[in-house]
């Protein structure tokens, strides 16, 4: 396989492999990080649902550990406005299952989480230096992304059409993750074509899968590219470069590692995933995401179900997950191809495997 | 490329390159099938939108061309019960289309066409004796199936699903085509999962991508696997025999060439297909199908329209497609990659620019 030794890319990053483990917030551990980049290939830490001193120790236990590049990866999002009025009507919305569960649908939620990148995780780049910093959802203002690159930190995000990756070129990525619509989790998407928040349907139909998207990024930006969505094996790795990828990131697989953390119904959930059983949805978070089927999404209808604006959507589904256990309310992130992954391989081998290298 | 010479497939369908130019009704035409064929690949003609004869006469004037396979593709859906109430609720939603035409909403509107395979097409092809027979949504009743086998046609049908390839291997197709959800046109889904035909928006939102789901039928099948959808240049055609295609299928980049027959408004829609502008919608003929973006789409809502069955909605369309000049009612159907073909060459040379031979 020749084309994995990509030099544009790994370059780039300092690593060996061109093989990106993707950050998960949740699920993504430094344990999962440093088999990663003991593998040769780029560790990722996400900071989406830490405070900046989780994030701080997070990067600490990886840096005590390894001497390699470390990805911190970051949400930006605009944080909505307060909405009494949209955040009672989703709590209405989902009142018959409190009374299901034995829960008083009056009392107020937990918040969402989820806190997007500000000054104060800035100035923790700026202290942990990490050599790479990625974002999702496109990019923060641009003063942070000067203090990041003035950090000395490369800067990727990811793009779920051409429009997007044109446009982070154009506002300083240094590489481009073009992601197919068959990744898991939330679609990065930031420039709404056809609609706003509330009606995701519409972008939503219209996001373009891997084969599609790629050529068609690499074609139009400059930059390296980095594939992501539907590969979880060696034939996905070889047929992204195939396309004119430099590298590939990878998430679910890595959901499989004994180093992943995730709960007990998102377990369930990817040991169920198929081909055909996931969809996007945004009933868990207020964004559209990919997850397994299950019975909110079905009963709510997967998109445009009117839900409050990312991430305030998820606090009220929160106390209805309980603790994990329950497949109908826990959002079971999964891409297309979780079938392909391997069962047994743990993060520091099947990054190896990935990039053909056992 | 030495996958190229992937010859499971190209034994199978008795041509040298493993380039399947996709049958597409109404725009394939003999002199598109026959520089195909001359070219090394599998010319296809499209029958859904003809009578025996003119299947008759297309496959003659093919051919008198050439001695080379040749691939007759037919529709095999049920023809759904008369619904005199569904079809006047129809025409009820788009009479204000007609208004604004200045056409009269209260006249009947033609047959929407579209025979699906039945024994008057079963005999032409016992007749004509095409090398392959493709058929789209499943396959025929077995008997049928059974008397193509018998008249020595080797037979393909498309999946969009794992689940739908393991129908068609157990029900007897010699090949599969993997379609995935980049594709253009009607998608060829035949077991619905979570929805009946009204209600096409869930299994439309689980259609996996060709990163996922070839790789997944590869595994899951013993038969050859063609892949399609998304693939307009050599690229694509290296990435999907990288995933374990044998061998691919091309619909849109043929579509660009001189040979194709393609009404302006569908050209002209063609000519702006970006990789995020295209969707899967209903509207046409109560079958989802992915097409550029128009105001029917937008303003009907792409998919669950409560459209009557396919294929009797689409004759309240055809009145207002004023012979195929507005955009904002006529199918332009295009996969994802539409952007990625060449725009200048015949059928003859894209088919040997894909193959790499050039």
């Amino acid at each position: 396989m020749p084309a994995l030794s990509n030099a544009r890319l790994t370059d780039l990053l300092g690593v060996p492999l061109p093989i990106l483990q993707a950050p998960m917030a949740g699920a993504t551990t430094p344990a999962m990080a440093i088999g990663a980049a003991r593998a040769g290939g780029l560790g990722a830490l996400a900071c989406a649902l830490f405070t900046p001193d989780q994030a701080r120790s997070a990067a600490q236990a990886f840096r005590a550990a390894i001497d390699a590049p470390l990805n911190l990866n970051f949400f930006c999002h605009a944080t909505p406005a307060a909405d009494p009025v949209g955040a009672l009507a989703w709590r209405a919305k989902l009142a018959r299952y409190y009374v299901e569960a034995g829960l008083d649908p009056a009392q107020a939620p937990p918040d969402a989480g989820r806190a997007p990148f500000d000054d104060a995780f800035c100035a923790l780049v700026e202290a942990l230096r990490p050599e790479v910093v990625s974002f999702h959802f496109g990019l923060p203002d641009d003063h942070l992304v000067a203090r990041v690159k003035a950090a000395g930190c490369k800067i990727l995000s990811s793009a779920t059409t051409v429009a997007e990756a044109q446009w982070l070129e154009a506002h300083g990525a240094d590489a481009i993750i073009a992601m197919g619509a068959e990744a898991g989790g939330h679609r990065a998407t930031f420039l709404p074509q056809f609609a706003d928040h509330l009606v995701h349907g519409l972008d939503m139909a219209a996001q373009p899968g891997l084969f599609a998207l790629l050529p068609q990024v690499v074609d139009a930006v400059t930059v390296p590219v980095i594939a992501a969505g539907g590969i979880a094996d060696p034939r996905g790795v070889a047929a992204a470069l195939a396309l004119g990828a430099c590298g590939v990131q990878v998430g679910t697989a890595y959901l499989f590692t004994p180093e992943a953390q995730v709960p007990a119904a998102h377990r369930a959930g990817l040991e169920d995933a198929r081909d055909d059983n996931t969809m996007l949805t945004d009933v868990f978070t207020g964004r559209p995401a990919r997850a397994v089927v299950n019975r909110l999404m079905l009963e709510m209808g997967p998109l445009g179900s009117q839900v409050p604006p990312f991430p305030t959507a998820g606090g009220a589904i929160a106390p209805l997950r309980r603790g994990g256990e329950s497949r109908d309310f826990v959002n079971a992130w999964a891409g297309q191809s979780a079938r392909l992954a391997p069962r047994t391989l743990d993060s520091h081998d099947l990054t190896r495997w990935l990039a053909g290298a056992t």
